[in-house]
């Protein structure tokens, strides 16, 4: 088998179990190509990533890798674990209510000082010591003398392996969902290599989710280094991969979305074979672009508009059943929207508080 | 519109507000058919019975009624409003744990003593007087000195309505489920109208579900009549329709339902006019042949068996995915059955814990 | 250490992970006493009964034991660390709503059929085989072809262990609650022992409980023996302490109740050393005199009357306010009993729904 | 009565019910004193606030009101009936885990941009204008064409009722806590009048609270105006109350809570008369110096360290029980803090997590 396996402690139960990660990884004794994070399942309900993961390293028996991999599957246990009614309440710490992925160090490094105290450094260098300080800031941060929160704490320990690869992937899924990826504007490239037939580009913002926390230092370094003249390609890559609907397994799916990050992985050289990207037409927009459309009204709703299928503008999206109001025109209300676009996920339960969150969209589509 | 709209105060909140019922009733001057109670919603998450009176109401407007309707959508206003993320957290009571549907009242009527002080009673005047004992019952729950539970209210509230009727249909649906209904044994010919492909034949046992608290006090005299002697048609037809699954609404689904209660209701001479059932093979299996399989294991679920299908005893049930154990035999289990079943409805997350309730499949199925 | 340490797994999660409880034992080479089963903690929120054992176990390392004493506290995992907001949700099941403590096998002995088959036997004789057969019957649900649901499988596993004790003691906690006991009738004699003055006396009538679980078998068997003219002491002695208030640690009332139990201990002849019950005056009620009021509207509760203090009819039991009703004589409304009682517990919230029970309240106390 | 009641809907349910506001409202014909906003529970569980609008009204029957006054109690209909188990889980909303009071809209006015456009102003007109720009922003944010989240436009509706006034108190409760304010610390002298021993000065960030989302608009544009040579008074006062625990109603304690605000009230001349304020030493910190401590361990907790009583450093805080270690010397763990504080209130639970926030303590307090 090319990973072996060990198990991280992130946390302690209130019966004192130990909550602990399975960790799967593979050392090259002398690696020619960048070391790669992977990991899944951080929000509880979305299990796909793990399925991935799994007919990814089945995959990868197959093939010479040359840089460093490490697997984190089920990367949440409290998350995963935490069920309420038939579904998993995973979304979220239970006792803070903070998302599970809005939880990772935000550095807020001072660029502009940084760099004027390593200026005289060459690139590699840089890269040597910027990567130590952002470790260093995980560290100080898991041991901090007020303590740390749980979910904090959990994160920080993900950041921590994440920050020592060069490529990161998050395995996320929406709730009811097309697949679509988060790729940052800088590493536009990237997002012809996966299975996935729609992207996001996003801006150098730190909102709290591990691709950020990952790219974002880097980023803000490499625009600062521009803005004082010199040039400095960012090392790092970090995506958040969505695949699809929470609350399902699919091992045939997750074949092609591991094949997908195999495609990937095979073009920044971490394997020596060449795997081709699956061919599809690939579209994307702006973060900017991507609209929220939340519930005008409470009721039970008909979902009608697919996810992934183009909507035109006026086309119905949802019908609001209000049944309490039968024998009145608003008994049944077709909600739609007034421009273009992609529906990329819609909410999971058929009925909503006024100002539910409906749909997510991608208007301004493009193809890329 | 045939229908005239009230609303029934069942509870009040913490804030105060109370928590009303909507309910459509249609009254005639003078009924010559069976009168009729249908409720929908009771569990929170099972939305589509409001779809289905929505439907029926629109089809009953071109019909002659010929009974009192009494149409009670959003029949659980406090469960259907529990969310918990994603989901409707509306199977059972949020503060005890009481599933919503075991809270009617249980009679336990001394049928035998009832039925001594009775005898020289006509069948029509058996019924009157032991109606309005039922319905006696039902008042002094409602306002015994120590109070009532939250549910209990709800609930002996809701029978007191359907105890009024002849023909009683709650609508609910199950997880992931595909169409089926609940129909007492000495019923089984209505079996045949509606549009459902699977019955279950359910014997006289009350569990505490609407259905049972409807048929089971009936049935219980008519059995200790027959052992006297006397020959007594239940007056009374309760069934629970399983209408596919939870959290979905979709109209065009509900006509086809509502369709199939029409023509249950034409059989019965509510309407006037004929309503054909439709052309389906229809199967059922007995209540002690209906079996809920529980997963031998935690993991995550890929489901394989569809419901409604029928699936060969050893053929492939689900797929346990423990990834935690890869590079063993145990990182993916493939469970089967023993026998032959259709499966009927499944658990509606991805991923469970040893025990959780896996299936529920029929074995034993015979066409009817 | 009096004490060995093992660990016994009761489920698996959907991460992989095991459910396992730490065990305590103490074994004696030639035991000259009853055998001891204590278990805490099967409602997640009532973690007192830890901190019992754990003083409990602090005081047996200073006697001489003279019989088997088995110590489980943490018994549900699962429960304890299912937290909701700032408390702990681990009274029932987060799937099913099922009471942790409504989930341990209902024997249903034909005591007739088998007692007829065993009548030749000696008492002694009698006993072994009698648990003998609750065993058999524990492990044959445990391994049941279509397996077992999570709590069942929690609760069985306890049951099979407690089966196998003389004595049986469960540790809970009310909401707010002041201490009582649940005791069986023919054990009455017991409740003198412990340190806890409010006692309920309970019937041989099984809900699902442990101690129940434990006893109603044995009482049925002795119940019928009598009948047929044989008499036979029950042997085994179960109970359920209800140690004050969930979500409360308090070490040196903790202490305080280990004592109590060690009295009792003492008395069975499980010390050697003579301890003696503490001195109050202890009171009780049959079960039947039990009541749970309800609150009869929905509001904010100012909880007046203090548990375990006795309250005379008409007394100011509760405070609701309503203060959506401000300036109306509903504002406020001072809810009070028709009888004299004595508060056990009340609900954990200051805010109710119609219908909540809001106080558990002995009548027709007396003392003991 | 001094009060008129109205009736404000913030929201629609999933099933068609309206979530509406109670408010109560004096006018006076010509105000000669700052008008006021009060509301109170818009976490679900902190449920005192209602009980001391209900003492305050009572009060004020007998005083003569010089401003304005709205009192808004009940403010989250969704957060106070949401229950889980036996307590209310209102601190966040059930499907997005975001905390209500993190609601408010942030103006993120360009003071700088505005001012320069308005600067040959009064004061009276500078309030004016800036006041309705506010006002517009609410607007807009609530008429916005993708909609707005459920929790966002019941902030931003009560945050609109709340910039109309001068003066704005939100009542809160800790979980298990000691009274203490949140006060602006250019608000600094305030504190002398609330019946609450402790105060938080705190700056002119926006975490998304209600008392925030009031205060820091006008205070930017003040630091601005000052920055550029005019000396400009803030026109609003706005102050969070945490009045004691979550999940208590004490009538009495709230009389106490409501004078004190009367104190307040009157010092700034909303009621003719002279009202004194409590006499108790009153002491403070600055909000950087307010400590979290999360537990370095997960376990049952006893809590030792009394909310509102000075702790020296190495003091006991608290002792973690591991009942599962028991033989060993990390069964009971003592915590204590490394200097002195003042705890101000701590977890509600009696069990954590590795991380749970266990305390939070005041550091260099001074008397005020």
């Amino acid at each position: 088998m090319s990973f072996t396996q060990s198990s991280l402690k992130i946390g302690e139960l209130a019966t004192g179990q130990d909550l602990t990660l399975p960790i799967f990884s593979h050392k090259c004794e002398s690696p020619t190509a960048p070391s790669v994070y992977i990991q899944a399942n951080v929000h509880g309900a979305e299990v796909q990533g793990n399925a991935v993961i799994y007919q990814l390293m089945q995959l990868l028996e197959h093939y010479t890798i040359c840089g460093d991999i490490t697997l984190v599957p089920l990367a949440n246990p409290l998350g995963i674990n935490q069920k309420s009614g038939e579904f998993t309440l995973g979304r979220f710490d239970p006792i803070t209510g903070v998302n599970w992925n809005r939880e990772y160090l935000d550095h807020q490094v001072d660029v502009k000082a940084w760099y004027a105290a390593n200026d005289t450094l060459s690139d590699d260098e840089l890269i040597t010591h910027y990567k130590s300080m952002l470790l260093d800031a995980c560290h100080q941060r898991l041991s901090h003398e007020w303590g740390i929160t749980t979910g904090h704490q959990q994160a920080v320990m993900l950041q921590t392996m994440a920050h020592q690869a060069d490529i990161v992937l998050d395995l996320h899924t929406g709730p009811k969902s097309c697949k679509h990826l988060y790729c940052p504007e800088y590493d536009a490239k990237a997002a012809a290599f996966f299975s996935i037939p729609y992207t996001l580009f996003i801006p150098n913002d730190f909102g709290g989710a591990m691709d950020e926390s990952i790219f974002c230092p880097w980023w803000q370094l490499a625009e600062h280094m521009q803005s004082v003249g010199r040039n400095f390609d960012l090392p790092v890559s970090a995506f958040t991969l969505e695949l699809g609907s929470q609350e399902n397994i699919n091992l045939a799916d997750a074949l092609i979305d591991a094949k997908g990050i195999l495609a990937y992985l095979s073009e920044r050289g971490v394997i020596e074979q060449k795997v081709m990207a699956a061919e599809m037409t690939r579209y994307a927009c702006y973060l900017k672009d991507y609209k929220k459309y939340h519930s005008p009204l409470g009721g039970m709703v008909e979902y009608q508009a697919e996810v992934g299928e183009p909507l035109k503008a006026g086309d119905p999206l949802a019908n609001i059943l209000r049944i309490d109001l039968y024998g009145t025109e608003k008994a049944l209300t077709t909600l739609s929207l007034k421009q273009d676009c992609v529906p990329i996920l819609h909410f999971a339960s058929a009925s909503v508080y006024q100002g539910t969150e409906l749909y997510k969209v991608m208007t301004k589509v493009f193809e890329i």
